[in-house]
């Protein structure tokens, strides 16, 4: 039996302990966007130093002034000539709310049956601590059976990723050597679908913004001062009903610079995916594709920039009627970037766009969350061609490269701080609900995950040449 | 001493009492709005149940699906030939939040001394408890000292006011023989300055409307369905934004029906009032007039219709940021109406302006607050003209004729329902934040209230005719 045959046996052998590994993780609430929260984030992040520690890395937990990076390394391999990887996950979660559409506590982990298989029920089951999960399992298989790595791997957890990670940046620059491997792996992504394993090669930036319009300087009664006090929720409205145009289009002057047509052989690569747009919305209880027209569903996700309103708020909210006019009312608003659109340029563009809008008596407040570019990938790289070949022994289907809507910030940092690329594999599917109540990762995406990264890093580590992207 | 005189002289020398006893309602956190309050409700009614016992009125708590009402009556008098009174009031307040903008705890009270004179702070010490325990008191001190009380006098207190008062309509229809008197008073208005007694003979009606838009069937990652997936956000301001016009009129279809100009004698009554209102605006921080163009501040108020979201709710609104595209959107909305505009036909263009804005795939629904018209007082009947009197002799300054901006949906049930016009007096001042934090009532309000009210009923009951209004 070859090393990898008897890893990956040792991975299904071990499943049972690398889930109760994996439930421990799970029950702890580390939401990172409230400051709630601080001791669970510091609790996750020691519950991996423990964890890494016990397969023989060299940890460290680096405190910041918003929750603990945790760095580690094990330098020691048979195979010197192969690449010095770099893993990169978060520990933390979103926020639960809200909280009665669950079926259970989003922090007390259930195995569940469902048509298509057992599933992980928490919140962070999939995003990111089942990911996360799959590859320092992967790292213990090839531990426990043949002592060593197959090569020099380096970890890196943050516990800021679903609250803009204020802390990355400057960590990322005052820990550049610490950090600064070959390759970047990333597990934050998922599968084209449940059969197909997949490389994201695409990924939307982003831009966010909380905007707060100040009209009265207190809570009026809008009977007593409606008329003529300007209300802040009609000028929040205005602001953000005058974001699209009636073609779903984003109306900030210059938003599409940077945003070229879709290359003719990405283009046909993802025509032969054959995505079922239609089933894609149904499945989500629509109808018609909201996004600018003359695009594919496929495309308005992977290949065109978006503005969403992800919260809003102002006035009596409550249970029943308050005839309040209020002083204050609240909008997040999201930008997502593709190509080679500039983050600033755009922040620039709304705020002008607010402001072009504010009656002279009100008032703007802005609170930024980072922001950036869009990714690219060197698809032709080896590394992704190694990588594409040993998702496609594991799940005995073709790896595709795909694009992906979200945003994975740190992976813009990897590659202007650290000089890094990053290979994005990842193992959840489309109804993992992962920002939503009742998240759950399949089963078979935790198992055959680890299996996925035990195949990778054998596969990455057979070319000795150090330039593997 | 006259009769008047002794009972003035009791008012003042019992202040003390008076406030305590004003205090205890006030400790009651009867907010009527959130079910978590309605044993709170009951204990308000009941309390009112006992002080009007204790002043010999024949007194019955009704309960009903919300809350309860409390009628009272007391007929014998020593006139048999005046008026019979029915004043009304209500013992429910607004909600409290936000509640870190209150300086103390809403529900208990604190005198305080301000720039403006002794004030009473506490939810509920203006709207409306402070205001009908002024004529509680009034009928305490005429009991009290003479025995009897100048006229015949009911009391019906409700506990629904602030929440749409959903039983108010049916216990009417179903105590009509109950209620029915001459004239009804109600004291949930204010004065036009400190100084000056007012009767508001104008009031704006009301519609109001929750309206919830339903996008995705689940909330949705914004980077993994932004573009496609309609977002409920956008749709909910692209309705509000357009029920306003760039000069700050409502754009429904037929809005306007109803509108007539002011009569110029109004008009020229409310000229004289030299009402400032730029002082107005600016104290609550604002400059610019936000109604219709071509309106005085006080036309605004006081005589033409208004649309306001009083609140709004949709996505992720707590600290930090949270990527969601959400399935629902929530708002509140209000339109104020003056003259004949028709609250169903305005309900209706609402609904139509709603779906004429909503995508297929998208749905709404509506929770209707009860409408009411705006009512117009007649203000040349006996009891104005005698109310008018005992206001000017009580604060020795001319009792004025005003508008009001709000709606008191009662005063048209009162009059539909019973066939009695309504009186409308009341002590309130503009700053008294009665639906914001910090509320307060002026001591002097109070004080010169219960005055006010035993020289009320003692001019109502010097006519002996019963054609009162």
């Amino acid at each position: 039996m070859s090393d990898l045959d008897s890893v990956l046996a040792a991975v299904d052998e071990g499943l049972p302990e690398a889930l109760e590994r994996l439930f421990g993780l799970l029950a702890i609430d580390s939401i990172s966007t409230d400051t709630a929260y601080k001791d669970s984030c510091l609790r996750a992040a020691n519950w991996l130093v423990d964890d890494l520690r016990s397969i023989g890395f060299d940890v460290q937990r680096h405190d910041t002034p918003g929750h603990p990076m945790v760095v580690a390394h094990q330098r020691s391999t048979t195979n010197s000539t192969a690449p010095h990887l770099l893993f990169y996950g978060h520990y933390d979660v979103q926020p639960v709310d809200p909280l009665e559409l669950w079926d259970r506590p989003p922090f007390e982990h259930a195995i569940e049956e469902t048509p298509n298989g057992k599933v992980i029920r928490a919140r962070g089951a999939a995003d990111d601590k089942g990911q996360l999960m799959t590859f320092v399992e992967a790292c213990r298989a090839w531990k426990t059976v043949t002592g060593t790595l197959p090569s020099q791997i380096s970890l890196f957890f943050e516990g800021e990723e679903e609250s803009g990670s204020p802390s990355l940046i400057p960590f990322m620059n005052e820990h550049r050597d610490n950090l600064k491997a070959d390759l970047a792996l990333v597990c934050d992504t998922g599968m084209w679908d449940s059969e197909t394993p997949t490389i994201s090669t695409m990924l939307r930036g982003m831009v966010g913004e909380e905007i707060t319009i100040t009209g009265p300087s207190l809570d009026l009664h809008s009977g007593m001062y409606g008329g003529p006090a300007m209300n802040p929720i009609r000028v929040l409205n205005r602001i953000l009903a005058d974001l699209h145009d009636d073609n779903g289009r984003v109306t900030l002057p210059g938003f599409y610079d940077g945003v070229a047509p879709l290359p003719d052989d990405v283009s046909e690569q993802w025509a032969s995916l054959n995505h079922d747009g239609k089933a894609f919305l149904e499945a989500v209880g629509l109808e018609h594709p909201a996004g600018e027209s003359g695009y594919s569903v496929l495309e308005q996700i992977w290949s065109r920039p978006t503005c969403d309103v992800n919260g809003i708020s102002g006035g009596y909210a409550g249970e029943g009627f308050k005839t309040v006019l209020p002083s204050k009312a609240t909008a997040k608003v999201s930008f997502r970037l593709v190509g080679d659109q500039d983050p600033a340029a755009i922040q620039r563009a709304f705020y002008q766009h607010v402001h072009d809008r504010l009656p002279a008596d009100c008032s703007v407040s802005f609170l930024a969350k980072d922001g950036s570019k869009a990714t690219v990938m060197p698809v032709d790289a080896p590394a992704f061609k190694q990588t594409q070949k040993a998702l496609t022994e594991e799940w005995q289907k073709d790896a595709v490269y795909a694009g992906c809507g979200g945003s994975i910030p740190v992976v813009g940092h990897i590659k202007e701080i650290l000089g890094m690329d990053s290979l994005l594999v990842g193992f959840m599917l489309d109804d993992d609900a992962i920002h939503s109540p009742n998240e759950k990762y399949a089963l078979k995406s935790f198992h055959k995950g680890i299996r996925s990264w035990v195949r990778i890093l054998a596969a990455l580590s057979e070319d000795s040449s150090r330039s593997q992207t």
